[in-house]
């Protein structure tokens, strides 16, 4: 046995007892005639003390020879600690060193293992498994730890059954590119890794599981962007016999819990919002309702008056800054330069001071009135000493130019407070969105989500308008869940893949096993699929995955400490029954 | 809402209750004027009952146009059943149908879906969505469930941490042969799929996560056999600060609970046997002790007679058969056939009677008189009515021939009960084997395994005989785990590396990021890995594992249903940043 204790464990009672423990060096603090070492587990520090007067004189020439990080074992006696360190579990004590073994040596780590470490990103990722030792990542790891296995629990209590499906699938491209695996097997043949295991759990479904869920690895060969990884853990469940409402019901209950077992917070019930709606009035289909600053549309007020830019434009739309009304004319510039920004591309932005005397300054003071500046406040909820900032165009750009502008500003006003949490579902999403690169219409969820009921019809006349069986799930501004009610009919899965684009010999090979496992008695079915990462993050109370990921790939999707992907021998190659010329 | 029950929920207390059910017709019986129909789901079968004097024309009329695994949904009075089934928990109670509504139409399935199907292997697999429906394979798939949520509480309450470890690796092959993913922005490199996360676990205790586990999906691009599959499930364990004891403590407390608790099974302790041990006793590193019949070595009291073909042999080795003595002469010449089996490849088969009044009998009394065969029964623990069987030549040979036969005799004698479980510790497992092809010696469990204490100095003189730090769980004659004390000292892990052939430049280039981490203050550490497919099915009293895995994969590796591997298109293939010539 290494240890009769961990590092965390020794308490005022272990006094006078004889201990083993066994750890890394955190540090030591060596003043000749004695040394004082951090020892630390993953459980916590107990503190060494070695005692030229009372450890034997081996032991202390040893103990001088220690590094940070090298591994020890101590065997001693607990004893009272002259200072004691309220802050510390094991403050009360120290462990008087009788015997030490060196266990493993340590070079001196390229950065500090500390919660504040001196360590850079690269580096950090570089060696991961010194960064796993300081409390920040580790605690981050052991939270989805939590996360997880609460998850599981919860919904197998709910009657969910975890069912693993396959790895190696057939390609069924679901808007992103399938990672392939040549089979050796079966020459000229490939598998593809799933992006989700989305059939497999309707053929489930047909299968009557009833009820089914899953912790699973998914994989997208996208072009990477910061924080999104090319293999990423989705909650993926669905049920049968189910209708919308069930659906929300059940995840709603999910989410609660786990707001209130790993994080303590306690909600009523998760306010609703049509897509149409989140849209109007955040300009996003995943606002952040942990505060207001709600768009109000201006056209009304707005236009028909001299203001050309205004009046030509698609939609006149504001949101009120609380307090903004202070802000100095370099500040309001400095939000003019951010809307400009290519990445929000706004061409310009007017705003309204209202003074805390009622009356209004605004940057066209020479096209509107203090009776029409009114009524902006009134659209946007503006108060007395607010600032309202209007931006005017299209309707879909300028929207998404004010909800950036709101989530900035909400971030400058520290109103994203990460110990604050806001769900919300957001219903009634369009079935089809307009793809302009390929010039037609696209499944905005994926090609098995049902429509409404009775709008089917509209796909011929208004397809833009057909509004799905489909939801979100919000938490702070982020999508943590979607789903969808599927079609359970093979006639209407055949008619969607038509109207998709798909020809019926194209629909029949690639998504044929589902539309047969259709004709043998598919119940209506529905399901959500959390996308894991990033609900532990937000759990966890940030917005960046990475660090709640034990071995993260970079942008390029490598692991940057294990230099993968790599060259493969050519013997391997040949094998794989594939001529392949690098 | 669906359903305001399940079909398995209806007693005697929900009568003159109004309820809503949905599910599959499972059968129908019409006798025109009353039609009985019964509904399932996962969770039972409810008797539904059409009556014409007391439900709706309309609906009888519909009822009557239901065929088998139809899926439909019906509201009606609960009421007490004429003629009661204590079988079914539902058996008191039948549903007075008064609204029926048709959800979906099935096409006659392929096979009936019914405990005892008509169905064959390759239809039921063609059709897994109906398969699933059979509560034989609904139960292994839940059962399955039921395994993986115990283990992972189990282990979870002993404070292990599930991390997961990425899918998307580098090429370490471990033995067999690694899956490869060509990667797009990586031009002409490839990941691997894990064969085991064997390095990320290792690099976790360098990281101080004391304790880890995962279930995880691993991949080996082997030929297949029966009841292999492509991709399979590991919970995989790995623990700092430990020695093999401490291992062995925590496994073993791991499957106590699981068979308390999914099996009703409990049992002490269990059993250790060293590598050599169970090769002299079974002839076998996994035997099954659920019964005897354990070897007895007979070179002592069978050579230096005049028999020949046992005086060359390296090896005499018998096993007494429980009630043997009275086989036929016919019996024992299909023994004798069975022996000689190109698959088992024994020469021949020496046999001795043990008669009730203490003769013997044999097919050598040419060589050997009463008082030689008395000291065979004495060996081999024969009691008067069994029978000896004994076979001869090279060690290795012998033992898995006499192996194999014991397994087949107590197979036909019916001492491989299904619901007995008979776990075992195999210990001190050799840390190489000589491998015939290559001609040389290979690491026998993988190259991270430590050798026992002072042994590593036998490596250069007597390297088959050196003893590993490793261990397998057998259960039921299968190894259900296996695991090894790891070495944790970069030296130490170089010199094996050498050992086993590989050069510098190699080591470095493949495990170059394990022994760099070794240098920054590994733990010693150790861990276990199960198969969960062969544990599920062995727990679950079954050998095969093909059942309890949703979409298992055949022989070919294909998924039957689904027709994966399939070629990719050329588009597909180009974007890999590859040229394939198929």
């Amino acid at each position: 046995m290494y240890r009769t204790h961990n590092n965390g464990a020794l308490r005022a009672e272990n006094i006078n007892e004889t201990v083993t423990l066994a750890g890394w060096v955190q540090k030591s603090r060596d003043k000749g005639f004695m040394i004082w070492v951090d020892l630390r587990d993953r459980y916590g520090i107990t503190q060494l003390i070695f005692d030229e007067e009372r450890t034997p004189k081996a032991v202390m020439d040893l103990a001088k020879t220690m590094g940070r990080e090298f591994v020890i074992q101590v065997t001693g006696k607990v004893i009272e600690r002259e200072s004691k360190n309220p802050k510390m579990p094991t403050g009360d004590v120290e462990l008087l060193v009788e015997k030490l073994e060196i266990l493993n040596e340590a070079k001196t780590p390229p950065f500090t293992i500390e919660d504040a470490t001196d360590g850079g990103e690269d580096l950090r990722m570089k060696y991961r498994y010194l960064d796993i030792r300081r409390n920040p990542v580790k605690e981050k790891l052991i939270f989805r730890h939590k996360v997880s296995i609460a998850v599981r629990n919860y919904l197998s209590e709910q009657g969910f059954i975890e069912v693993e499906t396959p790895y190696l699938i057939k390609s069924t491209p679901e808007g992103a590119r399938d990672f392939v695996v040549p089979s050796r097997m079966n020459e000229g043949q490939f598998y593809a890794l799933p992006q989700s295991p989305q059939t497999f759990k309707q053929l489930l479904m047909v299968g009557g599981m009833d009820k089914y869920f899953q912790i699973v690895k998914c994989f997208r060969d996208e072009d990477l962007r910061a924080d999104r990884q090319p293999e990423f853990t989705q909650i993926d469940c669905e049920m049968a016999f189910v209708e919308q409402e069930d659906i929300l019901n059940i995840f709603e209950g999910l989410t609660k819990h786990l707001l209130k077992e790993v994080v303590g917070f306690e909600i009523e019930s998760f306010p609703r919002m049509t897509y149409d709606e989140a849209m109007a009035k955040y300009g996003n289909d995943k606002p952040d309702i942990r505060f207001g600053m709600e768009f109000g549309e201006l056209n009304a007020v707005a236009q028909h008056k001299d203001f050309n830019v205004f009046n030509s434009a698609e939609l006149v739309v504001g949101i009120a800054v609380p307090g903004g009304a202070s802000y100095t004319r370099k500040e309001i510039d400095k939000l003019i330069d951010w809307v400009k920004r290519p990445q929000v591309g706004a061409l310009g932005m007017v705003y309204v001071k209202c003074n805390e005397d009622g009356s209004f300054k605004s940057s066209v003071d020479k096209f509107y009135d203090q009776e029409d500046l009114a009524k902006w406040a009134e659209a946007t909820g503006a108060q007395p000493g607010d600032l309202i900032c209007v931006l005017s165009g299209e309707t879909s750009k300028t929207r998404a130019q004010l909800s950036a502008l709101r989530m900035e500003l909400a971030t400058q006003l520290g109103l994203r407070k990460s110990d604050e949490f806001a769900p919300l579902w957001v219903v009634d999403f369009p079935l089809l969105e307009w793809d302009e690169e390929t010039e037609r219409y696209h499944a905005m969820h994926h090609p098995f989500t049902s429509p409404k009921p009775g709008q089917m019809e509209l796909l011929d006349t208004k397809p833009g308008e057909v509004k799905a069986n489909a939801y979100d799930l919000v938490l702070n501004g982020n999508e943590i869940g979607g789903g969808s009610i599927r079609i359970h009919d093979k006639e209407i899965q055949s008619k969607m893949f038509d109207y998709l684009g798909f020809t019926k010999e194209e629909a029949q090979a690639q998504f044929g096993f589902l539309m047969d496992a259709f004709q043998y008695g598919a119940p209506p079915h529905g399901g959500l699929a959390f996308g894991l990462d990033r609900l532990v993050a937000i759990l966890g109370g940030q917005e960046t995955i990475r660090d709640f990921i034990a071995f993260p790939k970079n942008n390029a999707g490598r692991d940057v400490m294990i230099d993968a992907p790599a060259k493969i021998d050519a013997a391997q190659l040949e094998e794989l029954n594939l001529k392949i010329t690098l």
